[in-house]
């Protein structure tokens, strides 16, 4: 069969598809989402199969191709291709088979992934696969297997060091910036840390947001491997990096249904710590009502199972299990939260102690882990060295190196338009509910707006007279901020009893 | 937010989606297959957001639209629309019970139904749905639930009679046409039997695909009911009406991994006999090696469910459990096939005989269902009909009244291209197998060309001598015959031993 192609002038960015006009598909016997194989000289595309209804969209006797195809046929408007009936790919048998309760092994999972981001798996038949996962469950083999596959169908950072330190917080809880606290001690102490981080999806700001007020984050492999060859860590967005690639295929089809399995949870995150090669990694699970995970049954249960896949993947991991009860500093948002941190390395008298504290202990237990302090020495060993300014100098090294924009929290510019939340009575502060606190913090613009967030003047058990101010919102936009002052009047995240 | 039109020149023919640049979708914080409102002037469009990674397919700070949304909203191309968040509709909600092992109730399934047919649901988010049904399985409860929700989301042929008759079959069977002769003895009798049928998935051609060759299949709803009460039934396509249009909108979705709930397959086959007010129904279930069911366990446990349905509905029904071992009379494919009815209906010396024997007994069983035979009558009484010209007489009222085209089976024309596949050996047929029929028989041509199809010589049991013919490839194309040969060479479906 020999059709005309039409250039649709789109790129759709993900699944090749081909539009036919509806009567010639049903002529052709081809569903929707039927695979065919294109043809024009030496060149070929497999594409799912797509129906116009009308003859403005596709004519008969035409296929419409978008940028992807094209290019990939070299073909433009009106030039004669042929189609060919095309097999499924192997890997829908596979899904078929989770789908009817059976386990999968390692080739059967990679096959899978590897057409998942090949786009030799449409959104629907990839859906299939997840909801599988999450109906049925997933074994920890299976879970181990999907770790694996996931580090081996991306990009990896090999670093051949004997100590690779990497960590990661289950989030939840806003202002939560441990990282940039913790990576420049651990490098100060001679340890290799090559952390790459997330922005934000629900929370004012996620790292790469923040660290992304003082340096540039988008690095490429090549420069992540520089930048720690040459200063020993760094700080960077991990989605510039194909690290894992098929855990954002997996996650854009979760989206819809806010689903996930639990397999698919642990796989995601220790895929991220195979794939940079760490060795010695520690999981920040904070517990409290309003943060992701909101008993510490559930803790310790999320924790168990890290434990067994590291134990499979041979990496030493510690748990720890914090208070997410209340955000952490007093800074939400990215420039806020880059302040607490700079004031923080900077030992000021004004620093947030909560967020030291938490870093200090963090750094403590990987000093513990990998033999540089002896047990129950790590927390001092993690304070001597910011205590000294070791640890500072260590962060503007890293950022420098990564290419900095700005070394001094003093020219970190925050939103022009303010508001301050005054108490209308006295009392204590008996909640601060980290969803609200990310609702309003989003509202006023972050973490796009890297000026916009919330600042706390009061934490949790503060006492607090009437008229005090309990938060200051900043947004960089007038329209922002009034809309957030509205949602914020609406909902009752911050509680003086 | 306010963006500028760009009319893409493309109808979706479903989803309503809008493209927006990628850096645009992140600044708004909006992911994949997030729902916005559009709205421009009082006109407003709920779509899904898809991202477009070029400044070629989609501008900053340009919204790209399809011909569906175009229209909702008399846009085009540098219009000026606002967008605004909206909320995910409730029915997500039901799905994500659904994939977490609870049941749903009318309500839910019909919310479910309702926006997946207004594409207010995506291809993604259904696809959990169906899922969900297949790996939870569905309660007798849900599957009443889902059928009574298809035939409440679609059109209703309401006839107000006390006795209206349908009949299915479960397929999978080669030339299986009793619906032609079944229905004009049926109307004969004075029963009402408005029938719609489907078009062929996988078979060499089914009933509306057989009766195209000599009548027009694709009535309206008016049209069905005007020719329903002037001769008291009527052989139509189901598809071109909308009776449950829920039913076809999951197939879509099933589709690619061919998967099929068992729940989902009851109410998709109950629904559209409930959508005609059908008060007496009869399932012929076909087993046999190569039918769709295998063994005469599956057929009765299948058969115990679709009468558990049938009651809850308030349907009389009878399911009769037949012989599938091999196709049904001499003729596969449309006009073969319609060239056996009439033989059948004709009374002519070469019409196959068990092509008669099988629809006089679900005749049969259906006069004795609804009282206009005594039990043990209902196949004489047919029989009657049909040898004394009335079924014949009935079947030229009900085709001339859709418009008929051709009454006399003399010329109905068969493909011009012809192949005569020889017994290598003396022997007796052992096997024809239903699937290799139908495979070299679409390959051939058919359904689409209705003159492609195969006549099979001998049927089981047949005594053959060496250098007899056993069955005649038709093709309407030369090419297609040589593809049908080629293939047939390579697939034992004819077993002479």
């Amino acid at each position: 069969m020999r059709l005309s192609v039409k250039d649709m002038d789109v790129a759709t960015g993900g699944p090749m598809i081909a539009v036919l006009n509806e009567k010639d598909a049903v002529k052709l016997d081809l569903h929707l989402l039927d695979r065919i194989k294109i043809r024009r000289g030496k060149r070929e595309a497999v594409v799912v199969v797509d129906y116009a209804k009308s003859e403005k969209a596709v004519p008969r006797g035409a296929i419409g191709l978008f940028e992807e195809v094209l290019d990939k046929l070299n073909a433009r408007n009106r030039d004669e291709v042929s189609i060919h009936f095309e097999e499924k790919p192997k890997s829908l048998g596979y899904i078929k088979k989770k789908l009817d309760g059976k386990e999968l092994n390692y080739d059967e999972i990679r096959a899978i992934l590897n057409d998942a981001i090949c786009n030799n798996l449409t959104e629907v038949e990839l859906t299939y696969y997840v909801a599988a996962n999450y109906t049925r469950g997933m074994s920890l083999k299976e879970t181990v297997a999907l770790t694996r596959a996931m580090i081996d169908t991306g990009e990896k950072l090999d670093l051949k060091r004997r100590y690779v330190v990497d960590k990661h917080c289950i989030g939840g809880v806003c202002g939560n910036r441990t990282t940039p606290v913790v990576v420049p001690i651990l490098v100060a102490a001679g340890l290799t840390v090559p952390k790459t981080s997330s922005r934000s999806i629900t929370s004012p700001a996620g790292t790469a947001d923040t660290m992304e007020v003082l340096t540039d984050v988008s690095l490429s492999m090549k420069q992540i491997k520089n930048v720690v060859n040459k200063v020993g860590g760094c700080m960077v967005w991990g989605g510039a990096v194909d690290l894992a690639p098929a855990d954002d295929t997996i996650i854009n089809v979760e989206h819809p249904l806010s689903i996930d399995a639990e397999g698919q949870l642990l796989s995601s995150i220790m895929a991220k710590k195979g794939s940079v090669s760490a060795t010695h990694v520690i999981i920040d699970i904070p517990v409290g009502r309003d943060a992701k995970i909101e008993s510490r049954k559930e803790a310790m249960h999320l924790g168990r199972e890290f434990r067994k896949i590291a134990k499979f993947l041979k990496m030493k991991m510690e748990v720890v299990i914090t208070d997410g009860s209340q955000p952490i500093g007093n800074g939400m948002g990215p420039a806020l939260e880059a302040i607490d941190i700079i004031k923080v390395l900077k030992n000021s008298p004004d620093a947030p102690q909560d967020l030291r504290k938490k870093s200090l202990m963090m750094a403590g237990v990987i000093f513990e882990m990998t033999g540089k302090a002896r047990k129950g020495q790590g927390r001092k060993m993690a304070e001597g060295i910011i205590n000294s300014g070791e640890a500072c100098h260590k962060f503007m090294e890293i950022i420098n190196a990564q290419g900095a924009k700005i070394t001094d929290e003093r020219k970190i510019k925050l939103g022009e338009y303010k508001f301050n939340l005054r108490s209308k009575r006295n009392g204590v502060v008996k909640h601060i509910s980290n969803k609200a606190m990310a609702k309003i913090s989003r509202l006023a613009g972050s973490p796009n707006d890297k000026g916009a967030g919330i600042y706390l003047w009061k934490k949790k058990f503060d006492k607090v007279k009437k008229g005090d101010v309990l938060f200051t919102i900043y947004s960089e936009s007038k329209q922002n901020l009034k809309f957030a002052v509205e949602v914020m009047g609406q909902i009752d995240g911050f509680v003086v009893g």
